[in-house]
């Protein structure tokens, strides 16, 4: 059998003397012998890197194929970005053309991954003459062709030392010993890896990989308003006042405290309790008006302290383990420092006053918007970047962007890959509650974690839908966040379900998705609103407030169980294995999040329905531990501590809302199942 | 409003001497504001070319979208390959971020698409005045904004004169007057062509067009072999005797008559009958076994004529408006001549003799394969080319190409881009029965029409699932060829079903694609086959055959009548519009086949048992006219002739395979159906 050409020589013979009468219009190539193809994750054809948790398996899987018959195989390479060299993974194959492997990302920071795949004429010889034998045929001039191979290994320059060896062996064997090395594991080991490999072909282009550390994947968040903490509406609250806080968020299982912008506050047409239109004169106004005399992005309300009381908060926080996420949001009030040192970063009016930001016909009067483009860029970019910068500094790693999509998407894009390439641990998460693909475009621009729609996802088939889209291939590069309400979003469903209700989303944000978060009042069931409306009433957004966080029918007791349970299940570390199970009443949601090798499996049966007891049959899914539908299964309630025994497939379940409308169980196969 | 930068000067900005104190990893680039994405069709990320034919509509779509609440636009480019300039199609919003548009190809060739789209400031400021003045506001600093961009629009380099026109009309207008003017029609259309465009995007890469000609996507084609058509066995068929039968294939309605290898046998290794190891002296061996000492690939058998004969046939054929295509089998017989002339084109084996095609265990000992690379690379495939060309000379335009997968895929990449750039109208037809991946790829990298599964898809879910497969993305790149039969596919519905089998299969094939073929014998319902296999027994492959294609139990009048169907309907000259009807019988498919404008809509009513009465209640898609579940339609069988009319959407029918097995209706919607 005689072997390709490597690349050179048949470069050289394109160009030959006696070309042929008809004069090619393209040159012929060998280019894309083997081919990969439907690469995953390759997101919008490359142009969004794919994204991964540090110490977390990444799996890549392609189409590959070749003409013939002949063996193929493939590897991924991968490699931190600007490393040295590339790395290998075997990828192997699964069915009907697709191959598949993964690799580990040791640690955080970009990487490059793509997939090389070759003809392998020895692995082709070898499966032949297989045949042969098995069919009884003589098979003496295959096996001279297999001594061939063997010599030629040493050609295309591989370490030619442990194939010296073997073929000392074969020479020095008897045909029939020499056909047992040729055909033999030995062998065929040794010139997988250093034989012959022909058409070798590189997927392009090469993809790219964003690596985030743990809590870009797994955290619980909670937001409250720094202003409110004083215990007293009369008085406001401080950093201090805060910090007094944390050992109630941290007995809480919190991981992240999530604030409000901290800034000094405009006063020209600053808005009054419940938006209304103009304050009163001891009125604090809305934390979104960003910037006042005492300064804008990089100053600090003064009634909430001192830049230096703020690094202690950050400090204490980190002796409890709890990160403080900051807002980024972009807009300024009238009085911005900014106006009057940069007036070319603003719009201004025919009449010579300042454009304010609207949404016609509706117009928000204390506040305008940055401008962009024009006269402003790029110093409005590196302005914004060096407000980042300057909290990174005082130790902040996370922060919550308001309204991202209002901004030019080419801006984050740049300005995440800017703050990263520095601080490759800090994480956005993208508050932009609009249109779908919109939302998906800031996730693949660079947001480590995003908002989502699952405030408005009351019902069974709403639910299952929703996260069956999140877990597909938008998975790959959107980190859904699970907020079960926000200073914005008094859900519809929370204001008319009572206490039952409130477990229900909570157990559905916490189990659903490996991020979940919740706004200070929700775990006291606070859902006053605005009539006809989704927003609380006498918001904290614009005045001082104060709940008393012990009062009758809180579910404090159930915050803190789903969070333990979180940190102590790796199923729910991750938001990406969700399997519905059948269960026959519309009001009963069941679904099992599991580890990637079935050794923690978490059953969680939701009644959604919170004012009645509903009875379902539902499936425990055995299956997955390949289990027969007779099988016996151990059960541990994860709220209530008990143990049980299920057996077989088919249960019923009855949950009342007013003595528990959720089950959580972690199922324990015996440890003899067919993993 | 200030408008954006011209990138020149935002280019000049970003090299400031002010930089800032951290030096950017990136350049900030607004680049990528309007976000263009999703483009379909977009094959493989643009590796591929679309494909469409000439005259017909070609239509893009994408999510086109960008940040805040701006107004776009977006037009489609394109242009013929190599066209100093690029045509406009506009594109409109249809739902969720996604736009359309279409243009119409008028000339075969390559073509290239993209799609531009911006941002329109005066489309925005018209749409946010017109909500203030609903909200009854005061607009009057709007209107100074609105007169500036108007004065704007010049600056951009656009044709000025219609907008002179227009600025005196507003400079002479009263305040109230100015309004109108401003936010009229006349006005809105002049700007949306002449008006300032901010960040004016372009997708790339810019994608290619395969244009063909009609043929490549209408055709009924008809295969035989030229040895047989002597009318007697003991006979070897000429050009001349295939002249005498173009009438017969005429008077069917087939546009193509396709001919097996019509080149010189080799002798070596010869088989016999039914592919028997041994031929006998007289048998005239596989018309696959290529090359003999008369010639190669471009010569033509003996006993069948002359190169001039063959000239002459396909003269005869035209003239009857008939197609000849030729197969191109790129296996040589042992005595091809190519052998001695270049043997470094072959494999050898390290005893000196020649290494035979094979498929282990199994050995082909009558065709030896070529080498495409190594020293073979690149002067087989010159040569292969040549041959291409060849019987191009001699009037030929379509190739049927077996077994392409194969050879190497840049093989035919580069052959079929090489043939078609000098002859465009130029069909490659791919006769690949693989893995799907591989015919799918083979029609990406330009075959102009692949065989498909087709054959093998009997029950009702299964010719419905693999139909809107083939009218998926996939038909955007694979047009679907639908033989009923072949000399290598005698299936097993065929061999077992009888007559009615042949009408219910000859029916699907030519109403489901808008390519349809059958093999010589299919017209007499011969099916005699080799015990449990799909062979043909005493194949023509092997050995002379006569049929008397007057015995009784023919079809061709139902053939005749098909093609006659499929000439006069547009709706069945396209495949990619076929809409599955319910009906609640499990052997009764129904579907309709519509063109776009729906005004030819052909309803197919098929019972798949070929043994047994069969009754259905089924849906006439009354409302794809837009009418009502109660309305009255008239329908015209177009097998029988009659004219009758159906009540309503829901009716039974009841098909008895011995009486007519299909029912093929064209529907007339009446002229005032809501189109």
């Amino acid at each position: 059998m005689k072997t390709s050409d490597p690349p050179a020589r048949a470069k050289a013979r394109r160009v030959r003397a006696d070309a042929p009468a008809h004069a090619p219009v393209a040159l012929p190539s060998q280019e894309g012998r083997v081919i990969i193809e439907a690469v995953e994750p390759e997101i919008d054809g490359g142009r969004a890197a794919a994204k991964c948790a540090e110490g977390t398996r990444f799996t890549i899987s392609a189409d590959i194929f070749t003409d013939g018959h002949e063996v193929i195989a493939a590897d991924i390479l991968w490699q931190r970005a600007g490393a040295p060299q590339w790395l290998r993974a075997p990828m192997h194959f699964v069915d009907n053309d697709r191959w598949s492997g993964h690799f580990t990302p040791p640690v955080i920071g970009r990487y490059h991954y793509s997939i090389e795949a070759w003809r392998d004429p020895f692995a082709s010889w070898r499966r032949d003459v297989q045949k042969r034998l098995g069919a009884r045929q003589d098979v003496t001039l295959e096996l001279q062709e297999g001594l061939a191979l063997v010599e030629a290994a040493g050609a295309d320059g591989h370490d030619p030392d442990a194939l010296d060896e073997m073929r000392t062996r074969l020479a020095r064997a008897s045909l029939d010993a020499c056909l047992a090395i040729l055909i033999g594991t030995d062998l065929a080991a040794l010139m997988a890896r250093h034989g012959p490999r022909h058409a070798v072909t590189h997927r392009t282009p090469v993809l790219e990989l964003a690596v985030d550390r743990r809590a870009a994947v797994f955290g619980a968040w909670y937001e409250l308003f720094p202003r409110s903490q004083a215990g007293d509406p009369q008085r406001h609250g401080t950093f201090d006042d805060l910090i007094a806080r944390l050992p109630y968020i941290r007995d809480l299982g919190f991981d992240v405290l999530y604030l409000p912008p901290i800034h000094p506050i405009g006063r020209t047409n600053r808005k009054g309790p419940n938006n209304e239109r103009r304050a009163g004169p001891d009125d604090p106004g809305s934390v979104y008006a960003i910037g006042a005399q005492e300064g804008g992005h990089t100053a600090v309300h003064p009634q909430l302290g001192t830049l230096e009381d703020f690094r202690r908060l950050v400090g204490a926080a980190q002796a409890q383990q709890i990160e403080i996420a900051l807002d980024f949001a972009i807009q300024c009030s009238n009085d911005h420092p900014w106006i009057k040192d940069h007036p070319e970063w603003f719009d201004w009016r025919p009449d010579g006053t300042i454009k304010h930001a609207e949404n016609p016909p509706k117009t928000y009067e204390d506040i305008v918007n940055l401008h962009f483009d024009g006269a402003a860029f790029p110093d409005v970019w590196f302005a914004l970047r060096d407000v980042v910068l300057f909290w990174i500094e005082t130790g902040v790693r996370i922060f919550r962007v308001d309204n991202p999509h209002t901004k030019p998407i080419p801006f984050w894009r740049w300005l995440i890959r800017e703050i990263n390439a520095q601080h490759a641990d800090v994480i956005f998460l993208a508050e932009a509650f609009t249109r779908p693909k919109m939302m998906q475009k800031l996730a693949k621009i660079g947001f480590q974690q995003s908002y989502t729609y699952f405030t408005w996802r009351n019902a069974k088939s709403e639910i299952l839908e929703y996260v069956h889209e999140l877990t597909g291939p938008m998975a790959t590069y959107y980190r859904p966040h699970f907020f079960v309400n926000t200073p914005d979003i008094n859900s519809y469903y929370l204001q008319t379900s009572g206490r039952p209700g409130f477990i229900v989303r909570a157990t559905l944000a916490a189990t659903l998705s490996s991020l979940w978060g919740m706004y200070s009042g929700f775990e006291i069931c606070e859902a006053q609103a605005l009539p006809g409306r989704e927003e609380y009433r006498d918001s904290e957004k614009y005045q001082l407030r104060h709940f008393d966080m012990d009062r009758p029918g809180h579910i404090k007791d159930h915050i803190r169980a789903l969070n333990y349970i979180r940190r102590t299940n790796p199923a729910l570390q991750d938001y990406r294995e969700c399997l519905a199970l059948n269960s026959t009443n519309e009001h009963i949601l069941v679904y099992a999040r599991m580890t990637q090798g079935r050794d923690n499996c978490v059953l969680v049966i939701v009644n959604l329905d919170p004012f009645n007891r509903q009875a379902s049959e539902y499936e425990v899914p055995l299956w997955e531990f390949g289990l027969p539908d007779w099988a016996v299964i151990e059960a541990e309630d994860l709220l209530h501590g008990n143990r049980f025994t299920l057996h077989g497939k088919t249960h019923v379940i009855d949950l009342d809302p007013a003595r528990g409308p959720v089950a959580i169980w972690r199922l324990l196969p015996p440890a003899s199942a067919g993993l």
